[in-house]
């Protein structure tokens, strides 16, 4: 198969490392930035690189476009316009409702894989970004079956798990589940830096704080276009947040407390249920572990725990103010395992509670 | 010093040991739950026990009630009736406006310590649960100073770090940096359950999402009691979210990029300032490492760090869809950990990245 991809950095590196080495691909690349494709090159992510978006893509039989979003549909209509006529094109942008209503081509189809959003650039590119990942699609009634088809299998070979989605659906899901979190932690952080700030006799914030604002301020040189290219989905998310805190207000103005019981109550089965997701072994198990906050202390816990088969599918350490202590929250799959794990760290000599 | 503890579960239980070890103090302790008594005593944390609270606080120098704080009022109210006239009494509920508007006595002084909110029960309680823990303290003007001083030396004994702070501002902030994340946790909580719940291809939730909900339907227990006795500044803070909401939603609908960068500039400031408070050897650094989510991989990393002397302030990690792989970030203190431990983890052969 021959391969165009135009933006090699983590994704594209990635789509090139992976179509190199499981389709046995011939995979070109072409980057506005010089140095990426340079290194790209030296990473072995593309076969050949290309001076302009027309010459990667002349031959190909699949184009994986890797533009940032604000660029993407220029960057999609350019590979359509120079694409062969069999040739199928995709995004991997992180939102499809725009992309998706500007480009009307039976040769392409918008895309989007779950993974990467961690770090960037092509140095962290690697061939297995993708295994198991889902990775959207979002056909148009348009979209040519063929097409269609031979994409699903590439990626499907790239190790990624395609799922077909409608581009409106798809951008609700995303501002529910992705953006409106960096939205709320946003918010959140202004609120608390504002209180604490006119107050030097306030304390560090505690855990839940920590959590909560974990990833306000996401590098903007991304965030913004994500923010912008999904605003309607947002907005709507937004409005549907601000009537749920008025609810809230209200229940608690009201002093209702078989209400607020039953609101907190829904939102532990919700949380159990979004946490539990996707798992074979049964529901998520938590412990919490008191330790002081000194170096090897998650390594002793940790060790012990791998040396059993334990396996920590997720954890989070939240330091007590002065950072001397902490508490070790960790999430182990079904009881069995959180039994054993509470058993060995208590042996440890440390304090652990199963909530 | 003679020291009276009306319910000894965390709090009180570790009151009671630290007083006992510290402060040399005889402690009496009284719990409406006999089992607690018994668990209190068996553990050290009480020298006798009383069958009630006149018994309790009889001849005591120190009061300390650790009621729920929706039985608050009546808790400290039946021990300032039943306390020696030259006895301090304290409460430790979280929190202070309603608590300090109903009382006066000027042996009573409202009291708040920041630590233990992780567990609950007398079997986790411990002797340095405040060791540098911020402990706050809510004199009114009628509180004896001679008393006031008494409690602030005897907690200073404990461990802790005694800050007197007025009662509102207290809740105002309490309501900002622990109530209202977890408001915001149940609310995304019920949205993203929501918008999953109707869509069978939806894959498993995002890092970004896990964090977010992370403290959804807190133990009702406890939390419908601290939602309502806070709920006037709570009230107030979800006021100034919905407001902080409307406006980001209005500078989306605007589309106006570089409102929407500067908003997003601003919270990664803030979050920096937050996550950064409290330190001394330089900010916080963080890192992202990409490893295969197998047992022990955290040992392993977390231990390389150990032996090398860097300690991980704190740490996520954030599994992907199908739990084969994930994403650590952890947080180290200053360049030049963060310059070490990203070395460390590059010859551990993961892949890891300076955010």
């Amino acid at each position: 198969m021959r391969v165009a991809n135009l933006g090699v950095g983590l994704i594209g590196g990635s789509v090139g490392l992976a179509a190199r080495a499981r389709l046995d691909a011939h995979v070109r690349g072409y980057d506005p930035d010089g140095r990426t494709l340079d290194e790209a090159e030296r990473l072995g992510a593309i076969d050949a690189r290309a001076d302009d978006v027309a010459a990667a893509v002349r031959d190909a039989e699949a184009v994986f476009v890797a533009a940032p979003v604000g660029r993407l549909e220029e960057a999609v209509r350019a590979a359509l316009d120079a694409a062969p006529r069999d040739c199928v094109v995709t995004d991997v942008g992180s939102t499809k409702r725009a992309i998706v209503a500007a480009v009307h081509d039976e040769r392409f189809v918008g895309g989007h894989p779950l993974a990467g959003a961690e770090t960037a650039g092509v140095e962290h590119a690697r061939e297995n970004l993708f295994e198991d990942a889902t990775w959207y699609l979002t056909p148009a009634p348009g979209t040519s079956g063929i097409l269609y088809e031979r994409l699903h299998r590439a990626l499907t070979r790239l190790g990624a798990q395609p799922v077909a989605i409608e581009p409106e659906l798809h951008d609700r899901v995303m501002a529910t589940v992705s953006h409106l979190p960096h939205v709320l932690a946003n918010v959140l952080a202004a609120q608390a830096s504002n209180v604490i700030g006119s107050e030097e006799r306030v304390p560090a914030s505690g855990p839940s704080l920590r959590d909560a604002i974990r990833v306000a301020g996401a590098n903007s040189a991304i965030w913004t276009d994500i923010y912008l290219s999904n605003r309607e989905a947002l907005v709507a998310t937004i409005d549907d947040t601000v009537a749920a805190l008025r609810a809230v207000a209200e229940t608690l103005t009201a002093g209702e407390r078989d209400a607020v019981t039953g609101w907190n109550d829904a939102a532990r089965r919700d949380r159990d249920r979004l946490l539990g997701a996707g798992m074979g072994d049964g529901p998520l198990s938590e412990l919490r572990v008191s330790v002081p906050n000194r170096p090897g202390v998650i390594a002793e816990i940790a060790l012990a725990l791998g040396r059993a088969g334990v396996n920590i599918v997720d954890m989070a350490l939240s330091p007590s103010p002065d950072y001397r202590r902490g508490v070790i929250t960790m999430w182990v799959r079904g009881e069995e395992q959180a039994g054993r794990a509470a058993g060995l760290i208590a042996e440890l000599d440390f304090d652990v509670a199963r909530i």
